[in-house]
């Protein structure tokens, strides 16, 4: 456990913007809440008097559920705001939102909303850390950082680690903070994604992009799937499921391609069938997909611990 | 109090396959439990550090509501989880959702669900305990628990006991877990249905059928009026509510043929002049469907208490 | 804080029949715990043990989560229950509702409702205190409290203090308990309001009725907007949002009749551009809106521990 870390920022808004060792430091304390986690008594009281509100203005319920584990485990007050039956529908202004909240004196605001940049704007009217939860297709910082775990608990070294990302590269959140992530900590991070799913700029984030996944997956170390929204059919971006999982679904003869003890992760929830076929998500060997959710719930402990 | 009855299963799934013993020896502790939730500090550290989740895939406030009551008086951090906005709308699978939730340590998952096995199904996927909170058509073993209780503290003995239960045998849970706990606690259970809504096997559970209620109520000691889901007349398994009410509803002039002190029970909600009317519900020397309630809570305490 | 004021009441209905001492010492209390909601560690264990249940026949995040604030900092534990997708939708009624949340025993229980008067009623079947927190057009008691503890950290004495509330007075509860609340405390109140939504026997309450803002708002210290339901538009009451701010939204041509230190005062969530502009409601020299929430949470901690 790392004896003085201090976290320089008041927020965790993203990845970017974070140093190498900002990352390590969030990790090393995470490390010490997996072994928490796993015991029969899981409580602290590192945090006990203080409100945590989780402030969704979209429903994730794992996301949701893992920071208020998180926030319970370390003593802490939750409170989880949807945006359903809330203020939000009678009209009022996400600042009027965030004034409001701030005046009751919570500890911690945690937001997921589904426009990029509302998290940090948001931030600006309030008094305590804000957590972003996922904004948009902006970043969703603690997926990065339970990624990073999960890829170092497996004892691999970020550096010159060979990582494809593949999917909806274009309005993926988890792609952008891994990016920012990963290049940070030295690996070598490829993209994958159809031609209409792939950013023009992609590569000035300093990875390489391929259209053709059989190509981007060769001899990689990790591979992140990502999920499609099934919505992104109806838009035209995609002719088909079936023609999308042939091309970029992860199936045993895609993987094949990688190297043989690559990790296979994804952040859930998976669709079967459209982006990773079953043998593959069920691989217990390979597949890391339940750690990932696992170490969720340290990483956001760390998180909580290092802005509390 | 027992002294040291072990629960011998992980999971309560149903009370089919308990034993007399495990039956008493739940109701047993569930009895200790009724003195501490009429004091005015509740709380015990029982289960202080351990992690409880409602997995709830159909709504139900009151079965939620008490055993959100029950793990928090226990001193257990408590977790709800709707289906609405959550990663099942999504397309995720009840055994993705499972594993996922597992990862996540909870110390208990209770699950109600509108398919029958399949909180069974799900409990074959984590590591904890898991509490069936009512699936489909098959079994609520907790509300059989609390209804046994309720008889018991009304100072009535199993053995022999006439009881009739009636209404929608066909697709009722709450019968069926009723059916297998007083039969094997040694009760003569009858059961009152409408030709449409009895099922055809139902004596093979040693229970006497009855379509005529006048003749099934008849010297009854308890009489256990089942819920009607309205939507049964739309699917035609009935012609009206007013013809409903008049055959198999419980009134003044039907409870005459019960023995006088009998016992009227319902799991509540009750649907007044469906299925009882308001004279019988609101009789406080027979109706116990307040006691019901208070005592499911007690139940449950103690259900986790020995799952525990 | 106060020596021994005993709260002479189970409940709190409503504003009116509170006594001026009743009143005071509720406020008094409340200051108490301004400072406690502004600490790191913001738990007392007061109320550890108890339940609060927070009763939600309509939504309202903001009331809500500023009630599980109180009862959680007060170390109670706190169960939400909403409308949506509870026994109440199946039909079940408010009585036998209260009924069965009284059986399991919980020590507080809040209830907000669109009828007048359906917190009395269900209040008459519960043996534990209960809060009202808005019932229809009757009252919102601790609306009226937080927005007089406001006016008292100002520093203003309620004996003669000037104060318009403006808006939809027909319909609020928010200006009747504060028009009960102000006039037992000595204040001057006037109210204002289109033709309308002014109840025609409004003056028997003890107040100056103005249809004029202009007139109504002369030399006064606190202004009192009320929110607008925009479907007072659909129902004819109003020709158009524009001519309703035009006429009685608060701005700062208006703003210049009341006194030059007057408060300006919302129960929120503000509409901006309809009853009130945003250079008045963002004016941090006289708009109190925060204080209000803030010391929302102070008030529903002093109610919580005078009843308990």
């Amino acid at each position: 456990m790392p004896a003085n870390y201090q976290f320089p920022h008041r927020d965790l808004l993203g990845i970017e913007g974070l140093s190498e060792r900002d990352i390590s430091g969030i990790l090393d304390l995470a490390e010490s809440y997996i072994a928490l986690n796993r015991k029969q008594d899981k409580k602290q009281n590192l945090l006990s008097g203080r409100t945590l509100i989780n402030l969704f203005f979209e429903s994730s319920t794992r996301t949701r559920t893992s920071f208020e584990l998180a926030g319970l485990r370390l003593g802490a007050d939750v409170i989880n705001m949807q945006v359903s039956g809330s203020a939000i529908e009678k009209g009022e202004t996400l600042l009027d939102t965030a004034a409001t909240l701030n005046a009751m004196h919570p500890d911690f605001i945690t937001v997921r909303h589904p426009e990029s940049g509302a998290v940090m704007l948001l931030s600006q009217k309030v008094n305590c850390p804000v957590i972003n939860a996922g904004d948009g297709s902006h970043e969703h910082p603690t997926q990065a950082l339970l990624d990073a775990l999960t890829i170092r608990t497996k004892g691999r070294k970020f550096k010159g680690l060979k990582v494809a990302i593949c999917g909806d590269i274009k309005h993926s959140r988890v792609a952008r903070s891994n990016i920012y992530l990963l290049t940070t900590m030295g690996a070598d991070v490829r993209v994958i994604a159809p031609p209409t799913l792939m950013p023009p700029y992609i590569e000035k984030l300093g990875v390489t992009a391929y259209t053709d996944m059989r190509k981007g997956i060769e001899d990689v170390d990790v591979i992140m799937m990502l999920r499609l929204q099934l919505e992104r059919m109806s838009a035209s971006y995609l002719p088909s499921i079936r023609e999308y999982f042939r091309l970029y679904g992860l199936n045993p003869e895609k993987l094949q391609l990688a190297k043989e003890d690559a990790l296979i992760m994804h952040p859930g929830p998976i669709n079967r069938g459209v982006e990773i076929g079953s043998e593959v998500a069920d691989d217990i060997q390979r597949s890391v997909i339940l750690d990932q959710v696992e170490l969720g719930v340290a990483v956001r402990q760390a998180v909580l611990a290092l802005l509390g």
